[in-house]
């Protein structure tokens, strides 16, 4: 079954891996979503040919916008641009994407390390929403009859991990320490849960995404689960969103994920 | 039942609230500590006469350290002062108790305060961790016939809290939104089961310790539990711990929070 995205998209971290391909598979699909925007760190860097190709084959749907997540200044530019862009000034979906990884065991990890991918991966989407929340609650206020939660209607979609799971740590931590990603993956998940609770009242559904564990530069050759797989499923589970999922943590194939 | 902590003990933002009953209990048990160093962020401060006074009364008991838990340089020389007077350089349990609050709603809530909150509540235990692990591995290593995990043995407490876990978010949000500190305390979560995870082959208990809705300056004078009450039990708590506790949060009387 093709996964249903109709209305605004943004996707952060989008020049390579799960963000191109989530770009890519929105691009493609037979009912593709209305606005496609692809924030990338650095559009004129090394690493962003795949997405500009991308994006000329697609031009009236995908719009290149230049962010760094890690940068208020950036992100509140960002919005100005987007929000120029967007019919009615209404975004439908967010999809925090942009994450860093380092190497972390505990020798390893100190302040700079655990601050720094903080920083992006938890301070990052909450920066994101805060800035996007107003195009977001616009959405959700024109859905008009559609008045259920969706992600046709507004959402936004943390993508988080396996190993964010506390309860899971046990069965996971010698397979791959991370502290510092780790964590920040749980303090996302804490922020998906307070967002969820908080902008319910919105009609915004907020909810956190494991996409496997994939072959990209972060998920490493030897990782089971192609690119290609794990955002068709993704992609199928954020298109069947409702309100049941408010606020929950799943993986690519819908299941359930413990705190 | 009096709490049986009789080794070295360590407990971090010990000049009030929760920190100073730790000390003012520890001290006045009838099977002490052998040594109790209260840290503190600045000892000649304003609000550290009632810590004063009790290091007096017991100056044979307890040591106050200089320690702001937000600064390496300072964890760095507070463990050369408490090895140097450690007997055996062995620190058998420490408390990570130092943390911060800061009114938090979506709107209140920005980069810099997240940052702050999270280095404070979450980075600032790591650090203590790191630069004590040589006394605490010591002190595992020298319990001899005494092979269980346990406080006696060595162990680290971080105090943590209630509205920490995720899992019940819905239920507490509403009436505490406070964005950085349910962050930055869930986050210490998944800090204290990867060190449990960790430090386990080394004899090291790690857990977490919610110290129920407590009357001091962070709980307010409207919270249910005081001070005392909450540090016996945490005390009994503490003095219970065994290698089935490890990387798990309880609350004050001994029940286990979901993550």
């Amino acid at each position: 079954m093709a996964a249903k995205i109709t209305g605004s998209v943004l996707v952060t971290g989008s020049n390579r891996g799960i963000g191109l391909e989530l770009v890519r598979q929105l691009c493609e699909s037979t009912c593709p979503p209305s606005q496609i925007f692809a924030g990338c760190r650095d559009p004129n860097g090394p690493r962003v040919k795949a997405l500009k190709e991308l994006a000329q084959k697609h031009q009236h749907l995908v719009t290149i916008v230049e962010l760094d997540t890690t940068n208020q200044a950036s992100i509140t530019e960002a919005a100005k641009v987007v929000g120029g862009q967007l019919k009615d000034r209404s975004l439908n979906l967010l999809i925090n994407n942009a994450a860093v990884n380092i190497p972390g065991s505990l020798t390893e990890t100190g302040e700079q390390q655990m601050m720094q991918v903080f920083q992006t991966n938890t301070v990052g989407p909450l920066l994101m929403i805060k800035e996007f929340l107003l195009f977001l609650r616009t959405a959700a206020a024109q859905s008009g009859a559609q008045r259920e939660m969706s992600s046709q209607r507004s959402a936004v979609v943390n993508v988080s991990t396996l190993i964010s799971s506390i309860e899971k740590c046990p069965e996971t931590f010698l397979h791959a320490p991370m502290y510092p990603y780790r964590v920040s993956k749980a303090a996302l998940n804490m922020l998906t849960r307070c967002l969820s609770e908080d902008l319910k009242k919105d009609g915004i559904l907020v909810m956190a995404l494991h996409p496997g564990w994939v072959q990209t530069d972060m998920g490493g050759p030897e990782a089971p689960l192609s690119t290609e797989d794990s955002v068709t499923g993704m992609l199928n589970v954020i298109s069947s969103l409702t309100e049941t999922h408010m606020g929950t943590l799943l993986d690519w194939e819908g299941n359930r994920i413990p705190w």
